[in-house]
């Protein structure tokens, strides 16, 4: 499964993987995809350097990549305590109420919250770079808007290619103006934050939109079937995130959530502002019930929904609490039903695709060897 | 462009064209597809008569079929008057203050409100039936569900093939053990009533669901790398609506909605309940923002709201009344941009399948003849 941009980064699938795992995403790159490290999640530089040390030494000597989420306009001077001193008593109170509603014990005197959203900050995401760029990383993708010009120079000065998500043909020719080298053209049905146009439509748009720019495919990809239909519309790639969630070597902390997420269909998802506010795909669960209820307080924008329920999602995580537990993740989750190996689920993908291309040769009365 | 059911039908390309217009009809299934007739704005059978003799006398001896819009469950005895009776006064004021602020002229004294949705009604659907078994029709789609069992029996009597809209693999297997013979698994992007999952998950959910039945691929697809993308993903053929809404044999009766259509962006629709009380997604207009607003009253759930606008809707549209003026639409309403003739549309799905199987045949590394 070879296009232009998989011989340029030296993989022999063009399957990229997103997650947050080290362990998974050397899998992916052994497998012969290409695996990305998604940063959000490390607060102290250290810990991104020590799973990155992971991820390099199970690669194989093998090309990956990093995620990291940096907004492309610098709020100059703000620190977590400003934000923090934003967030209205209302929605502090809501939190409370849930979590008691449901209840959800307390984390432990001086324990620390687990989950964190402060890798949304310019500040943190930049520390992440200079560690990034100690070690080989080939491709560099921003999950929010278009980086710095600065650090799409510095990316480039490495060698690095630069990706961004788009949601849209406008998204992406922004991104291209602003001189990244790969649009993940991120359609409705991803995991994580996501726009309305479905994959279908937008593939396509997102390739014209671009081109002659390198296009990867997200949203609703998890066999082997749904890559040949991404290649198909345009893309030189499929970009893949929800799938690996239930693969052996993910590590969710959580048997209940696994077990959610193996359990789940495809409608059971919702894009919901609960969790960061934006609109961002996962689980639906009594938590993004009560935030989209129309009768209650609503949700605040980025950064402060994030900061505000930070803690509460540590504690639902920690105590596994059921009808509360969610995670983001796409309406592929409906294909997520057992737990395989990383090598198993990208052999899947490339049987499938040529699976898929036989079919397609079939129906198109041709015969290909 | 050939699958088994294509074969079964004696078309040349596995291409399902529902249209309201029997010269679109027509004209696709003179270029080798499969026209489909909506029945849903014929409330008289003369008309639809009327209307199946312009098919059948265009359609140069090729297969066609019908579309009507027919609720599983029969409610006894229940008259349109009946349902006029059930529409809050509330809502009846909240339509004349809509028209009001726009200035929406009144119809003419005496004037028949031309836009019906009369056809949801099952007495109707049945009278339209006793019409089409007159004609050589060879697939009856129903767009509400599964038929009811006399009418599937009905149609397999007269060697019509039965077909039934789905919005996810519950719906679709739900049709399989009705007896229907062919599922159309329609996605979110779709144009008109749909659900939530996108085309890219829920064509081959549709496809496992009900094997071996065939499936077709609809929602979001307006050009040959959609079509190979839906056929990747398992279908045996592809059926598009909106794509011909700007066809040249297409009269939609305003010349401002074919402008609106020419130059609205995939963006640019809602799924909305505005029009008929179920979920359709149609252009984002003044209308859809007024009755989605939840300071607003809110819609009625079908079939109330069809009857409670059907006459504001007639207005909108004689008038052209430009910010209020919408239609069913799918987001691939982003790809409509210039007028064509059926025949050139076809021509551009059959290449654009083919520059497709071309292009996932070298990712994949076959040379194919």
């Amino acid at each position: 499964m070879e296009t232009e941009l998989s011989r340029q980064l030296g993989i022999e699938h063009a399957i990229f993987g997103f997650t947050p795992f080290p362990e998974v995403a050397a899998a992916i790159t052994r497998a012969g995809g290409f695996g990305v490290l998604g940063a959000v999640r490390y607060t102290a530089p250290d810990d991104l350097a020590r799973d990155l040390d992971r991820l390099h030494e199970h690669a194989d000597g093998k090309p990956y990549g990093l995620d990291v989420v940096m907004p492309a306009k610098k709020v100059e001077g703000v620190t977590e305590a400003d934000v923090e001193a934003m967030i209205p008593e209302e929605h502090r109170g809501f939190v409370r109420e849930l979590l008691d509603r449901h209840g959800v014990p307390e984390l432990a005197e001086g324990e620390a919250s687990g989950w964190r959203i402060t890798g949304w900050m310019e500040e943190v995401a930049r520390s992440q770079l200079d560690v990034a760029f100690d070690y080989p990383v080939k491709l560099l993708a921003n999950a929010l808007g278009s980086p710095p010009a600065d650090v799409i120079a510095r990316a480039h000065d490495h060698g690095v290619l630069v990706a961004a998500l788009a949601g849209s043909a406008r998204h992406a020719r922004r991104h291209a103006e602003a001189g990244i080298d790969v649009v993940v053209a991120q359609g409705y049905e991803a995991g994580g934050h996501t726009g309305e146009i479905g994959s279908m439509v937008l593939v396509p748009e997102v390739v014209e939109a671009v081109a002659p720019l390198p296009v990867l495919a997200a949203g609703g990809i998890g066999s082997g079937e749904q890559v040949a239909a991404g290649l198909a519309l345009g893309a030189q790639g499929v970009w893949l995130g929800s799938l690996w969630l239930t693969t052996e070597e993910a590590d969710l902390h959580s048997e209940a959530l696994t077990a959610k997420l193996l359990a789940a269909g495809s409608g059971d998802t919702v894009r919901s502002r609960a969790l960061t506010g934006k609109p961002a795909r996962q689980l639906r669960t009594a938590w993004t019930d009560a935030w989209d209820d129309p009768a209650g307080p609503g949700t605040l924008p980025m950064p402060l929904q994030g900061l505000l329920v930070a803690e509460a999602v540590s504690r639902i995580q920690k105590y596994e609490v059921g009808e509360l537990l969610g995670t983001p993740v796409g309406q592929i989750v409906g294909r997520m039903t057992s737990e395989r190996s990383v090598q198993a689920v990208v052999d899947d993908l490339t049987r499938g695709f040529e699976r898929a291309v036989t079919r397609v040769n079939r129906i198109a009365g041709r015969s290909a060897t």
